[in-house]
């Protein structure tokens, strides 16, 4: 991978609510995030993405350790967690450090939190850094909806990285020409196909070296076919 | 109203989708808009905001005119139109502008556009300004959803008004003890009544003077507890 090139990711673990995954996927073409990786447990639609979804691609990994080790060694990287936390930097400060990289402002996967109970310990565990949006006045709402928090730290990190914008004309910006379905398709399978090889050679390693404690291991990753139907 | 203190609004004018305004209205709160100025019809609920409702006051006002002339005259406020156009500047210019009005930043309003067409020509020339989000990218979604703009743009301002961060344990922000209902309520059936009386010896003398215009003078205002019923 071209590692002068900055690319913007989405990580999702364990998607819960149906609908996020096509809101987010709306939200995050518009900030030029390209790639959605998706882990575990992902019997989602894209329902409500406004047709995005076709320029967007998805990767499935069937660990959260697969996905991260996925985006930081085959994507160049830093795994951001966006959550309300301790240790995370405001959004703001964190805008500022990413405008200080240019022009060779590094790749970011943005990790969101499930909209019940948001990153888990573990998930935050895996993070290489944390964000959060600070809000403000006498307090009202203890979080914003992930699509929104998304939307928010997508459009900062957008700025930062100077990515080229889209062209608008009136009240809209153009959209491009939806690309042939049966492409983006096969790129997809073709992935996967390959990291399902992949990941088997390296169970079977990890299963004769440690036993099997890995809790997906168990459950076979859906096809493609099941898991992006649109509605 | 004291004009050294910021503040900012939201406007809207003919809400359409019902749940809209409770989404609103949590990512509203959350950016500290304490006013939201709903006008011409008004059937919604705010479902879906959280509860962040109790913390946030409504105004009703008959037609986009007055809300227009209160929010200026009333509250010291420019217009912002919130919408992909010509002459919209990017949200990172005007989040610019507005740090450098530091530390006495001017309050706004922030006018949303309607989900399905956006703001009108004629809700976009009683704007002061316009401002719109870049996208990015190769193009893949004519617009945002309104409330991830509205999450955006509220962000954005409230970092450079220097809003007061809400102060935050764990994974949430405090949530302030819920206002009493009655004392919420009163308020805005205070302001409404007064409005109302102000609105109708306006109305006669204009009648009297150029003849009745208005599209929306026929239609009497809704009453508060048939607007805000929250489910
Ligand atoms: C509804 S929140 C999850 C629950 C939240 N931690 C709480 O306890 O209320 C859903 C997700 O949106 C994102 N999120 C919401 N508000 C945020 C904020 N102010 N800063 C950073 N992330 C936020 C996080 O990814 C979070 O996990
Ligand atoms: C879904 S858009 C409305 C339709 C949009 N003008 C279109 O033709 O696709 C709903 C509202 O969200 C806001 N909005 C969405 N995307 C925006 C952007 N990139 N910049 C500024 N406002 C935006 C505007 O207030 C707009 O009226």
């Amino acid at each position: 991978m071209d590692e002068t090139t900055t690319r913007a990711y989405i990580l999702l673990h364990n998607v819960s609510k149906k609908h996020n995954v096509g809101t987010l996927t709306r939200i995050a073409t518009a900030f030029n995030v390209t790639t959605i990786v998706l882990t575990g447990n992902a019997h989602y639609n894209v329902f409500g993405c406004q047709g995005a979804s076709a320029y967007a691609k998805f990767v499935h990994k069937r660990t959260l350790e697969d996905a991260v080790r996925w985006l930081k060694e085959d994507c160049a990287c830093e795994i951001v967690g966006v959550e309300i936390d301790e240790s995370a930097v405001p959004l703001p400060d964190a805008r500022h450090a990413w405008c200080g990289e240019q022009p060779n402002v590094r790749s970011r996967a943005f990790f969101m939190g499930n909209e019940g109970h948001g990153l888990s310990e573990r998930e935050i565990s895996l993070c290489d850094k944390l964000v959060y949006i600070p809000q403000y006045g006498v307090g009202s709402t203890a979080s914003l909806n992930v699509a929104v928090a998304a939307g928010v730290v997508l459009s900062a990190f957008a700025e930062a990285a100077a990515f080229a914008q889209c062209n608008k004309q009136g009240a809209k910006f153009d959209v491009a020409e939806r690309p042939r379905r049966t492409q983006t398709r096969g790129f997809a399978e073709d992935d996967e196909e390959r990291e399902m090889r992949i990941q088997a050679r390296r169970l079977a390693r990890e299963k004769a070296a440690h036993g099997d404690d890995d809790d997906d291991i168990d459950n076979p990753p859906p096809s493609l076919d099941t898991l992006f139907s649109e509605s």
